[in-house]
């Protein structure tokens, strides 16, 4: 009997920058999520049976922190920052497709703007790919009260299977909340 | 260059029955978690690449249920009913563990008892898999304060990657606590 050859399965992996600011550098977290995933689920071997999404949400205000100094004195200072901001996401974006196109993995990246959780299970319902991958700082649960995670919203509220891969304790940076 | 021959990527998946009492049928959800992880993770020509873990936790509550109306008078009608519970536990494994069979997947099933929620991540503990699958009722918010879901608990403490297959909306049963 032939096997009806099935399209390769869409993870999407939602990207984030480090929280210590400056560079687009991804996050910990980001790059732990890729790189479990790549081991444990894409593997050496079945390549050609995965294809990556790659979701990067800016956070308007994160984004603009570092402009706090800066004077806004005319439409073109806005339209530079928005130029820098897009620049950033696309560095961002940069990192992870090319680790993909280096291994021969299918893949595919976008940016969009706004609260990272509502944007990600938006993009769920548009996209529809086969399982969400969302790294996860692993705070305790007294930091959790403030800060709340997307990794828990994501897991309720999205419309696909949610993988949470948790931040491993080693990789942890002095301050809980930088990432 | 000769790539290192990585180990299977050993998935533990938690299986529980039906609610509907009688026999030791898999819940629509255990049902829904292996299926999609044999679809969309192990794909058929992924096979040899990964191992599955099937863990049911008996509730020793729940699983006396049906014995409310039998009367205990000696020692062995107690022995009976443990004989009883541990019958149906390894009929549901079978469910699973045939099915893996019939692939040419490899897998291991076992039984513990206790709080599903406290006992899956204590096994995670112990027996260290890559990552845990568990299915979900998909209740809704006004449910899910009360019955609280053995997923969420799992996502936030269990010691490894977890990933959360929620029920289809077509397969909720009439009584949504039902399953």
């Amino acid at each position: 009997m032939e096997e009806i050859q099935e399209p390769p399965t869409r993870i999407m992996v939602a990207v984030n920058q480090s929280s210590i600011k400056g560079y687009p550098s991804p996050s910990i977290s980001s790059r732990n999520a890729l790189e479990w995933t790549l081991k444990k689920i894409v593997r050496p071997t079945c390549r050609s049976e995965f294809k990556l999404l790659f979701l990067h949400v800016q956070v308007p205000d994160e984004d603009g922190f570092d402009d706090m100094d800066s004077i806004y004195a005319s439409p073109e200072d806005f339209r530079d920052m928005k130029h820098r901001d897009k620049i950033r996401g696309i560095h961002l974006l940069e990192y992870f497709v090319s680790q993909c196109h280096d291994l021969g993995i299918a893949c595919e990246g976008w940016i969009k703007k706004g609260d990272p959780k509502e944007v990600i299970c938006h993009e769920v319902k548009n996209v529809r790919p086969d399982i969400l991958v969302v790294g996860c700082r692993g705070l305790g649960p007294f930091q959790r009260v403030f800060v709340g995670t997307v990794s828990e919203f994501c897991s309720k509220h999205a419309e696909c299977p949610v993988l949470v891969v948790k931040r491993k304790p080693d990789e942890t940076p002095q301050d809980p909340v930088d990432d």
